[in-house]
C-alpha cells in the first residue's frame, strides 16, 4: 500500500516550526497609514540572505497543476535564504514540508492547504516540495528569494517505496 | 482653474527612471523550473537598502479608495529603500511619481493606472503619492519595503495652488 498523506488548513501557529504565514491577521503589528486610507501589517515574514553576494529577489512563478493523484517524490532546500510563496490570486494551493536536517522519510513530512489568502515563507533549509497549484490554469505567485553566487538549492528523491500520494 | 493630472497606461519602459514594473512579461530572464511545471521569471526588481541596520521586510497594505475626484496634494519619497507594491488582486490601480531630487513642482509629475496584472518598485528617493486604489472595497497589496532604525520617509505638501486633480 502507497504512503498516504492527509493535507490539514494552513494555520500561522501550525507552520510557526517551518516559517511564516503571510496574511492579514490580527496576530501582526498594524498601523493606520496614509491619512487612514490603508492599514499596514508589518513585517509578515523574515527574508533570510546567506552566503557571499546574496541579496533579496523579487520574482513570479507561474504553476501549472500536476497529474492527479498528487505524489510527492522529492523534496528540495534552500541552505542560503528563505523563500516566500504568495499567491497573486484567491485560489488555495497545498504546501509540503519536513524539519530542517537529513532528510526523515515520508513520515516526516507534513501537508497543508492555504485558505486562499495566505501565503508562506520557507524558512532557510526547511524542507519543501515545490509550487503545488490546484484547477487546471495556470496561476502567479510573487517569490521573494535568494539570488547570487553558491549552490542554493538540494534535492532529496525518495525510493520508491518512500513516494507518498496526497489525500486532499 | 487647478492644475489636472492625465493618467496614462503603465509600461515598463515608461516607468524606467522611477523603478521596475513588477510584470509576467517576455522583457524577463525565465526558466522552466520544477519539471516543467512552473515558470520563473527571475529577479523582476531591485530591492535596495541602505542605512544601519536595515533590512528587506515583507508587509500587506489594505489600501481603500480616497474621495472622487483625486487629487494630489502631497508626494513622499524614502532615503533609505525601495518600496514594492504587487496587488493580491487583478484590479488596476494609480500611481504618481515625480523625479528624485528636490520637487520641483506639479509640472513634474507623472501619472500611471496599472493593467491589474502589474506591480511597482519605487526606487529609492523617488517622490510617489501613497496608495491608490479604485473602487469601492477595500484590496490588498504585498509590499517589500526597508524595515530598521533611521528616518526612511520624507514628505512634500503642496501649497494650494498646487495641488493637482487627476484625470482618470
Amino acid at each position: 500500500m502507497q504512503n498516504q498523506l492527509s493535507v490539514i488548513p494552513l494555520t500561522r501557529e501550525i507552520f510557526e516550526p517551518f516559517g511564516d504565514v503571510i496574511e492579514v491577521s490580527e496576530a501582526a503589528e498594524t498601523f493606520s497609514i496614509n491619512d487612514g486610507y490603508a492599514t499596514r501589517y508589518h513585517d509578515l515574514a523574515t527574508i533570510e540572505i546567506y552566503g557571499s553576494g546574496g541579496r533579496p529577489l523579487i520574482n513570479i512563478f507561474r504553476g501549472r497543476s500536476r497529474p492527479l493523484p498528487l505524489k510527492i517524490h522529492m523534496m528540495e532546500r534552500h541552505p542560503l535564504g528563505s523563500q516566500a510563496f504568495v499567491p497573486l490570486h484567491r485560489n488555495p494551493f497545498v504546501i509540503v514540508v519536513a524539519p530542517e536536517g537529513e532528510f526523515a522519510g515520508p513520515d516526516s513530512l507534513s501537508a497543508f492547504i492555504t485558505n486562499g489568502n495566505q501565503g508562506v515563507n520557507y524558512r532557510r533549509n526547511i524542507w519543501h516540495f515545490p509550487l503545488l497549484v490546484l484547477g487546471d490554469t495556470s496561476q502567479d505567485f510573487l517569490i521573494i528569494d535568494r539570488g547570487g553566487e553558491g549552490d542554493n538549492c538540494e534535492e532529496h528523491y525518495f525510493d520508491k517505496d518512500s513516494v507518498c500520494i496526497l489525500k486532499l
